[in-house]
């Protein structure tokens, strides 16, 4: 990642965002975005970072319409793929080994051999430096399994952007809302001395 | 996460970020969001979506300047106790046993116990659904050790929003563009035979 001011983030974990969209004729495209995540809880809405040039970028334009669709640790070959290979020099899904099908509530394709694909409507499109950050209301999301699996039980995946490394998701290192408490009894232990 | 739709995100690792600014008194604050990553490469850009209501949307309104510090699975205590006492209801730092400093760069707080924090200054400003997304440009990172710390060496977290779950990172998946060349291969031998 390099910038301007030649700095390296560190231990920021990034998403894996594949990205599905289609062209003017319906020919469909994935990318790989490692910039983006949930920004609004109700509506639920995603942004996602894409360069201008990209033909994501341009088929979204378009259609106004995109997909996330979510890998496993199982899926990173074809999720790294995508980011090594541009759609701008063809269609870049045909040597892949992977279902991909319309999504039945937006005009963009899913990969149904990932686990989970978040539905996206185009909401806002706002310049962000060399990005386009695009934000996409959630209208519905068609997955595996049920909706209580934990990050380690989906075998999820983030990216490394400082070593451009891969990782699994690890062992749990404590309950949100719970271990914060902690602090609070100390502080009450304190008052009482 | 409820919402309209009550969709419920699975496999999508959110960010710890700890956000800390000054109110206009000089009082510092943080506070704990799960929503925001990088969104701009050159200038190196983060996002992160807060509530209008919160005393640190407020600050950074009136500063235009804030931090987001990086933890570690060492400093969630404190990190998920961020996000769990407001702001609005009396200095909170207080009680926690961490060294806060301004930064040299920025009118915001630093948390030196934490291994990283990114110093921002606000760029954008959007209403994303029941969130702000504040747009900052990093100006300068305070970090300890090295530029080259993959996130398992930094003993980095991610959150489940799904599980409301701290979790450890695991181990590599792959290396970035590297993996994906497979792909790449399989198909050159297919167009061979």
């Amino acid at each position: 990642m390099s910038n301007k001011n030649n700095l390296k983030i560190i231990g920021l974990p990034a998403p894996v965002l594949i990205i599905g969209s289609y062209d003017g004729e319906g020919n469909p495209n994935m990318m790989n975005a490692a910039y983006g995540g949930i920004c609004s809880a109700d509506p639920l809405c995603i942004s996602v970072s894409i360069r201008k040039q990209r033909l994501t970028y341009k088929n979204i334009e378009f259609t106004k319409e995109f997909t996330v669709n979510i890998p496993s640790s199982k899926n990173l070959e074809a999720a790294d793929y995508f980011g090594m290979v541009s759609g701008n020099n063809g269609n870049k899904l045909k040597i892949c080994d992977l279902n991909i099908v319309k999504s039945t509530i937006v005009n963009a394709p899913i990969i149904t051999d990932f686990p989970a694909s978040l539905e996206c409507k185009l909401v806002k499109l706002i310049e962000v430096g060399s990005h386009m950050m695009l934000i996409g209301e959630i209208l519905g999301i068609t997955k595996k399994g049920d909706d209580n699996v934990s990050l380690n039980e989906f075998d999820a995946v983030v990216y490394d952007l400082n070593t451009n490394t891969y990782f699994k998701i690890g062992e749990p290192a404590g309950k949100g809302f719970e271990i914060g408490k902690m602090i609070i009894e100390k502080a009450k232990t304190e008052e009482r001395k």
